[in-house]
């Protein structure tokens, strides 16, 4: 198996934590979203939305992070991301696709640089930006975390759930996002960061990493 | 079963017509986010995201259109919304999950609010906004489906991918998007919107549309 991604992207990111629970081995192939290879005719012909991750498995491309993490859940059923029972899938669904579906795409490269240009706003207005939604989203997901009375995994370890968390706790974190009032989200980033599998997926362990080069 | 719901949300027409295609009989109740009805204390003590659809079913409320469609197909197994073969499964869930988590949010009515407030656009930058990103994700959706040869739907009836798909559609054409180069999209969009559950899943069937009081 191949995975086509960027060290930082948070969709990319997602993959490499789920591989790595899920104990799938993988080649690391980095895509450079710096200078949008992703847009050229060499990817698009192989996935027309010209984004990372893709997945090269059983001779076939894959794209869409969440629709591929799905996919690996039900191809590879060995160290399944998401539990058993049918409502504790419903549980972690709703928290990861409410990062997936309403946090993850205001966030998002392409909507940041719109924002600059052509809408013409500033970093500070951008840092803002980025902020008001982040808070909107995981403010009711710590909400949602105190009530489900979680411990240091959503579940009994980590699964669905921690693999999108996690990339977009990293993203906040960049963006200086003030963690004080989610002692829940803080408490299961640093039981998922202790563990090797997050240390392997993280963006400081890949080899596009500036700093590893 | 309970819909709470609104007749324009996207979202809350993805549910209607995932049951109406399940034919699972519901009671629709209607929410109005005009008056910020969602952000009030008896609708956040059920759902922290303050958002619609609320799923009312077995005594539990369930919220996130993504991870309610999911528990649907999997507590309700009959007449299945995704396919029963996992590579077709995968299909599915690509386009589905394209138009779920890269379109809809940048689209959704909080995002729309803030480029006005405190953004200070005006509505032609806020049009324009709306049909970038329509056009970002709707070009590569339509490739897909041609290259894949789709007929009237994306598998042989509707399911997990017209249950997005429609909703989608309704709302770009309120912004007056052009489909004049998406023949596959507006095929899919006049088959589906034949068939009486589309119907009655339609925003203009349902009570809460002021055409209809």
């Amino acid at each position: 198996m191949k995975l086509h991604g960027y060290y930082r992207s948070s969709t990319s990111y997602r993959l490499r934590i789920a591989l790595e629970l899920k104990g799938i081995g993988y080649e690391y192939v980095p895509v450079n979203l710096l200078t949008s290879e992703q847009k050229g005719e060499a990817f698009t012909s192989r996935n027309p939305f010209g984004s990372v991750p893709l997945l090269e498995a059983d001779g076939k491309d894959r794209v869409q992070s969440m629709a591929q993490i799905e996919w690996l859940d039900e191809a590879y059923p060995d160290k399944p991301l998401l539990p058993q029972v049918i409502d504790d899938r419903y549980v972690a669904r709703e928290l990861a696709y409410a990062i997936a579906t309403e946090l993850h795409a205001p966030l998002n490269l392409p909507v940041l640089k719109y924002l600059k240009d052509p809408l013409g706003h500033s970093q500070d207005e951008i840092d803002n930006w980025y902020r008001h939604w982040l808070a909107r989203t995981l403010d009711p997901v710590e909400a949602r975390l105190a009530q489900l009375g979680t411990g240091d995994f959503l579940f009994s370890r980590p699964g669905f759930f921690e693999v999108v968390l996690l990339p977009q706790v990293y993203n906040a974190r960049r963006f200086a996002f003030d963690f004080a009032d989610k002692p829940h989200i803080e408490r299961i980033e640093k039981a998922c960061l202790a563990l090797p599998e997050f240390q392997r997926a993280h963006p400081d362990a890949q080899p596009d990493n500036p700093e590893n080069q």
